[in-house]
């Protein structure tokens, strides 16, 4: 009996997509215009390769999913968020994500703004309410949020978005100087998927370490193939292609080439996979999302 | 020997100030821009209102306000972003705040949409980091993080702004819906401020439902007065007269006239007085603080 990979993550797509809204409505109030257009950005799709990472570590461990629950979905309401300040007119001025329209492009700036303000604010409340009453204790929620608000702020995501923005347009760009923009930026929110899953999951400290490994690995892979399907990409990917290009975003394919791109992606991709070797066939799941994600063409 | 509040609070800000700054320095990493454009609107000055009602809360339970330092500069930091965003040209478009050009008039639009992004999540990690290493138990922690999420999120603060958003330029405001603005826009965050301060110093149900009152009061109060002081208000309010009015944002003074709001800010003043009886002189600090916000003219 093999495992499928896209039957995998489209059921645990169906999972996250219904606990979130389920979440979701319940901080609905009389606060109609906000909790709309925050459902609106948080329903409007994506891959929720986060929350799926999160539950994944956290099964691969013998835990149990449903702890991870609260915890999964802050972190893609964390997301969420992130992508709507970056799509305002300010940042990177998109109208299009996801194949919708942008969260501005519907409810105006100001309540884009707003809307990503209360995502982040509210996960870090459903992190502390569900958790406590899925009986996580006190000092795993600590835990967990530390690892969020740390790979999250000034020192992990945001970091990397405000570096990325002083960098357009920039002619001196190194290798080095985009690397760390992508494991701020992307990477950060993708080690802290798997990390906190881990935890949850009852991780000892060399599993942490492997998992460590193996998520930093993932990201950055993860964000080459972004780079190289915003230069191939097809319709799937429901945002323009050659926005990158138009922004004169440093790149991996900018710096390096499309050819060296790709494999500069496999490789970390192997070394992903290899950092699971004690897991055995355990680590089936995070094993298959790797390959996928770096074998990539949408 | 009289309590001088003027001095208590001047000494108050300066102990804020200095906190505030060690705390912000040891963020700093080579992220210059951002972390130089969080520190100029956390450093931009400000009564440093909650921080102080934090501290004012603990010590007269008996606390050490040392405990509270965390908290107390975190609600400080969340208070900076609020601010940061409200001015920002979709909301507020203001140029001036305290008397200094706003951060997006310093640093640009994406910066200060990023600085604030970056103080709301770095907060939560602040009192992560360094409540556990004062020793505050995980319990405490999660329910102070608890109380500031929510008094900030969707059903707080954010939410509070979003409904006045909503309202700006409507004809149809009544003292009700004002009310609820308020009491979610400015009263939520002085709430918590005077409840965490509470918590850490160790109160019981008992003096926690004296301190809401006492603070639900309070924040009320002080934002009437606002209202009332930007009509009024002299130069050292560090922003230009008349901006509600120019906005034609309901504020008490245009529903109920100037001279009933400053009676009704002085009723609730004397309400959130009333509540701290059972406290005796230990509230000498937070009953001054009423005093001294209810008779403000600046």
């Amino acid at each position: 009996m093999g495992f499928d990979i896209k039957d995998y993550l489209s059921s645990r797509k169906v999972l996250v997509d219904k606990t979130l809204l389920e979440y979701l409505l319940r901080f609905k109030s009389d606060l109609s215009k906000l909790h709309e257009s925050m459902l609106y950005s948080v329903m409007a799709g994506g891959k929720r390769l986060r929350p799926i990472l999160c539950m994944a570590s956290c099964e691969m461990l013998g835990g149990n999913i449903e702890k991870t629950f609260p915890v999964a979905c802050a972190i893609e309401m964390i997301h969420t968020y992130s992508l709507i300040h970056d799509d305002l007119p300010s940042m990177d001025d998109d109208l299009l994500r996801r194949g919708k329209p942008t969260n501005h492009s519907v409810y105006g700036e100001a309540l884009a703004i707003l809307a990503g303000d209360a995502l982040l604010t509210d996960a870090f409340c459903l992190i502390v309410d569900e958790g406590i009453s899925l009986r996580l204790t006190p000092s795993l929620v600590v835990s967990v949020i530390k690892d969020i608000a740390e790979g999250s702020g000034s020192h992990g995501m945001v970091g990397g978005q405000a570096i990325d923005l002083s960098l357009e347009g920039s002619k001196v760009v190194t290798l080095e100087m985009s690397e760390r923009v992508h494991s701020l930026k992307t990477g950060a929110l993708i080690e802290v998927s798997v990390m906190t899953g881990a935890k949850i999951g009852g991780a000892n400290r060399e599993q942490l370490s492997q998992l460590k490994s193996y998520s930093k690995a993932l990201g950055l892979a993860f964000q080459i193939i972004d780079d190289v399907l915003d230069i191939e990409g097809g319709r799937e990917i429901g945002k323009s292609r050659g926005v990158d290009v138009r922004k004169k975003k440093a790149t991996y394919p900018s710096l390096i080439g499309v050819e060296n791109a790709k494999k500069m992606a496999a490789k970390l991709t192997n070394e992903a996979i290899d950092a699971l070797e004690d897991f055995g066939s355990e680590a089936v799941a995070l094993r298959e999302i790797a390959h996928y994600l770096g074998g990539r063409t949408y």
